[in-house]
């Protein structure tokens, strides 16, 4: 089995949209997403799941109910499960995201920013 | 509960070993893990689990027995479970490991290098 590493910097130079999470691999059945952030994501929760983000480039504001987390290069949260989050930047910020394949980006909250089948880049 | 958001840098800085990996958070039942590698490890696979490696500062050399593959700062690689490998590095080397918890850093390959129960830092 030929086993390939994945560039963190070519993937994301392939990103075109906001909020609009890619797949670039999987560890059993986890998987690795890169997303590219600007603006306001949607209060939601995952019900049955922790998410981790790690923010590769730029600032991320983690909000929560009851205060916010910013978030720099380096800099890693893991978001229990049931805990209602909204991810923000003022600028955009390069993101990776772990968590089990399956998982619907907005959690129950389904919208116009909600990603059915997310794609691999 | 309070989520708090965990710094790269500050817990690499407070690694003193080198090949031994601490915990700095879980998602689920998987830990992230950091370590700080320099010269050879040793050969071995994990039967059960594929095994998640992030540079995050130098260069790490991981070899399979059918080739090797270089890995710079912001490179991802997933050791697909059962394969055999064997991260180096020529220098002080910053990686990130995810994995399920419980795993044996040498897998079978019970040695010196054993970590029996990693800790947090």
């Amino acid at each position: 089995m030929k086993v390939n590493k994945i560039n963190l910097k070519e993937k994301y130079s392939k990103l075109s949209r906001y909020w609009s999470p890619k797949i670039i691999t999987e560890m059993n059945d986890y998987q690795f997403k890169i997303a590219k952030i600007k603006g306001e994501f949607v209060w939601h929760n995952h019900k049955n799941t922790d998410e981790t983000f790690i923010v590769m480039e730029g600032k991320m504001n983690m909000k929560f109910r009851d205060r916010n987390v910013i978030l720099t290069e380096g800099e890693i949260i893991v978001v229990p499960k049931g805990v209602e989050h909204k991810p923000c930047a003022d600028k955009e910020c390069k993101i990776l995201v772990i968590e089990p394949r399956g998982v619907i980006n907005t959690g129950d909250e389904i919208n116009e920013l909600t990603i059915d089948q997310e794609e691999w880049i």
